[in-house]
């Protein structure tokens, strides 16, 4: 049985969600409440070290990261392909991917608003401000790109979802937080998130769907 | 020819330039600079979209993003390898980049700490806390990993230099900025950047060494 550790809110738990559907594999959620810190209980810190969401058992092994998940889940079972098969393709795939991952998801995710608010002691305004400031830089690059470049289709990379979409589709869950229309001023953007969301591996990914979902 | 945009003191370029050597890829250096805004020019965007660097110019692509960069490297260019052969390896390797690349690297660079500095008026000893926070949860968590997991080698995943070490040092360069000591309290993380350091392909690609320098 694939066992995937997540929590509703988290957009990292997400991207494992929505890829472990479009491969049609079933899991077992296993609930870790992240603003109860249950990451950093001791079960779970031996489980994964990292202390952070997702983790997935799968094959006697305990994956972490949700790249190398999704590039793990590929590898094992790679049908429907969530990578094109070329290496142009998969560096095009992977860079549209680490926007989200590496250049906007981690600055404003909730650990570092967390800092902000009780360390720094940041005001509602600020927090605001610097969430759309990091969202606004990525979203922006991401929009130049995917209009401007002839790969992208009906989805970041041709008219198949994959890691692209994976990522920038909960990056706007999570945007809709701060931002009540991140979508109008990014029409490509806007439409792959609505190609994403027609999609049952998108929707039933989404956090109001978890069985942990909160109000 | 291959041409790489770099800056000497960025830990994405430093990942992109021991990739090159470790490869032996010769690559002509064109030098972006950050803290004059080079990155933000019409033509460096009109070439990267993201405003970042490093992006590299192959096989008549121009590649953004160091770990979609050092992937097709190893995909287009498989010799020496820097990812294992098997799913599982692949996937550990990956995950250890990624603590850096997504857990550390993007709160601690140098945009993140302006950002602090310019608009939330932080101090120095704001700033060097915040730097420390991160850094400190991401390599405790490496070293936990490396220390416990028996895939560990003479490098990060066995015995030849690969893609999580190539995250690894440049974000212990980054860190002795902030930290006068980040490896003694951290002995396999000191023991293997101690033997990628012994490596021609590390050692040239040290900020210091760069023809773009400053003190």
């Amino acid at each position: 049985m694939i066992k995937l550790y997540t929590f509703f809110r988290s957009s990292a738990a997400f991207r494992a969600r929505i890829a472990l559907n479009l491969k049609g594999l079933a899991y077992e959620p296993s609930f870790v409440h992240l603003r109860k810190g249950e990451q950093r209980s001791p079960a779970y810190v031996a489980l994964n070290p990292e202390g952070l969401v997702p983790a997935l058992e799968i094959d006697g092994l305990t994956l972490s990261q949700s790249l190398a998940i999704i590039e793990y889940l590929d590898e094992t079972r790679p049908t429907p392909p969530l990578l094109p098969s070329a290496p142009a393709g998969r560096a095009r795939a992977r860079s549209l991917a680490e926007i989200v991952a590496c250049d906007i998801h981690p600055i404003d995710n909730a650990r570092v608003l967390a800092y902000l608010t009780r360390v720094l002691k940041c005001d509602e305004g600020q927090i605001g401000a610097w969430y759309l400031h990091w969202i606004d830089l990525g979203l922006a690059s991401l929009e130049a790109r995917l209009s401007r470049e002839r790969e992208t289709g009906k989805f970041c990379h041709g008219d198949a979802p994959g890691l692209a979409d994976i990522c920038l589709v909960p990056q706007l869950f999570n945007a809709m937080r701060y931002d009540k229309d991140p979508l109008t001023r990014r029409p490509t953007i806007k439409r792959i998130f609505e190609a994403c969301m027609a999609l049952e591996a998108f929707d039933k990914a989404q956090p109001s769907k978890q069985p942990d979902a909160e109000a």
